[in-house]
């Protein structure tokens, strides 16, 4: 059986579907990407590339072999209480996207480090400071250790911030005390930022909320590149006028897109990107799944498979 | 002979003076620091803490042993015609120093490779835009590959970036590709952001002037931590109105503070910051001092000692 005897198809919002039919026809030319969820016989569909579909859809897809996440997280097929059993599901694992979050992190962390506002505002009105301290003293803990938040932690450690790591099982890092299950209020205690690179699953939802925000050092910053649903926006509102936070910087959001009326676009002490701390390069991607497809076709073991108990 | 017998006069601006004495009083609580230009019997003082002093100001000091800069940089010795000759010359060489500095690089960077001003754009009108490609692509060069220009050189590296560096004399640092005199051009034409650490010396004062951006690729960025006389400032508005650069991210300027009528101030596409890169840590630099005055009384060779003739 060779690759372009299989049929694949993407069920995903069109902007991402048009990247990936790009990409496909750019590095294996010969698979045709059908664009779903309605297509011709769909039992004879292999392969599923899978963002966001619609709970239920992949029922017609009875003889599907594999499933694709379009990115790093699952969170959108785990959701789907009807997604078929017993088959396969892989994940994007980008080496560009630990470069993109890494890089996002270390942004928003020296956006704080840095007192980066005040000299924005001191430009805005031609003041010259050269006296205050240029520097908020820091100590960066990382929540959750998967792939990408270590890469920022290590990333990190070079730059010279000291760095502690949160993860439920625990996790070895050279050089870096790490906590895990039944030690988060010691790993919170001590730290002032708090970047927050977990999965969503049930256990996160809503993680980071007062409780939390209560238990860091001041002044304190919040930085989540996960999942908007590991937050809960009215505490973090709450918290920075509490003074609790001194800063959130924020990629990911409850609802997306962010609704026009929340609060969090105005606050002055909210910085928002629109989720695009690490977007995948679609090229990369289809190279690597393709690559995947003929670990399947050799029945060897497949790479970046989802462990569905846990959920990512 | 011993350290609590030696004289120390500091000659500097008044908050820096504060400063180091606190830090003397910290860390070396028996050596009393006092302030100049103007003390008793200047003759008999040993050794002398530089900044910014009045040129033709030392001379009453006949038998200083050592003169010290209270930063990295030394130019503000070197244009003193009356300094004193035959004395050694030292300078803060501060592991810190590195650190900010380096941060500070990669704040910089970032900002530009991240497209920030789009998202306070889009953060103060509401705009979600999930669909342009978040970063920009850059290739890096640093210009000056001294102590703090390698380590951002080094750092940029591990953190994923594609990074080249300029410095007259060939340094080889391992998988990166290095220019030397000569090859400026080459240098220049291979990359889209520009970092700037050399020292400033006769040879590089104004080199960052026109005929350096026109050879930069597009879009590009220029970013100066070094000194501000290095740069043509005239030049730098020129380059971002033509199009030759796209942003110019300043910590120093030709003349600082930089004057309330400098067009920088209000200008788009420029950044600026008051010469706080990167700031000695008094009491790091006060323990450095003492050390290398020790190993002046035992007649050892002193660290971080100045080439006058080259004048870093």
């Amino acid at each position: 059986m060779k690759i372009s005897n299989l049929r694949f198809v993407i069920i995903a919002p069109t902007a991402e579907v048009l990247k990936w039919q790009k990409a496909f026809a750019a590095v294996a030319p010969k698979v045709h990407l059908e664009e779903g969820p309605k297509v011709r016989q769909p039992e004879t569909v292999d392969v599923l590339l899978l963002w966001n579909h619609p709970p239920g859809s992949l029922k017609p897809f009875s003889n599907a072999k594999l499933l694709y996440s379009l990115g790093a997280g699952v969170d959108h097929l785990m959701q789907d209480p009807e997604l078929p059993k017993g088959i396969p599901i892989c994940r994007i694992v980008d080496p560009l996207l630990s470069f993109s979050m890494s890089n996002y992190i270390l942004f928003a962390i020296l956006h704080f480090h840095r007192r980066w506002k005040k000299y924005v505002h001191d430009k805005e009105n031609c003041i010259w400071d050269h006296d205050s301290f240029p520097e908020r003293k820091i100590k960066i803990g990382i929540l959750g250790l998967g792939t990408l938040g270590q890469d920022a932690a290590k990333k990190l450690q070079f730059m010279g911030f000291d760095v502690v790591g949160y993860s439920p099982s625990k996790k070895v890092l050279p050089g870096m005390t790490t906590y895990a299950e039944g030690e988060m209020n010691n790993f919170l205690s001590t730290i002032n930022v708090l970047v927050c690179t977990v999965p969503y699953t049930p256990a996160t939802r809503g993680l980071l909320a007062l409780p939390v925000f209560e238990q860091l050092q001041h002044p304190a910053c919040l930085i989540n590149v996960a999942r908007g649903k590991v937050q809960v926006e009215a505490d973090i509102l709450k918290a920075l006028d509490k003074g609790l936070l001194e800063e959130a910087f924020l990629d990911v959001f409850e609802t997306e897109p962010l609704p026009k009326d929340s609060l969090l676009w105005s606050h002055p002490k909210v910085e928002i990107t629109p989720h695009i701390a690490s977007v995948t390069n679609p090229q990369a991607g289809a190279t690597q799944m393709l690559e995947n497809v003929e670990r399947l076709l050799r029945q060897t073991p497949l790479e970046h498979l989802v462990n569905s108990t846990k959920g990512y």
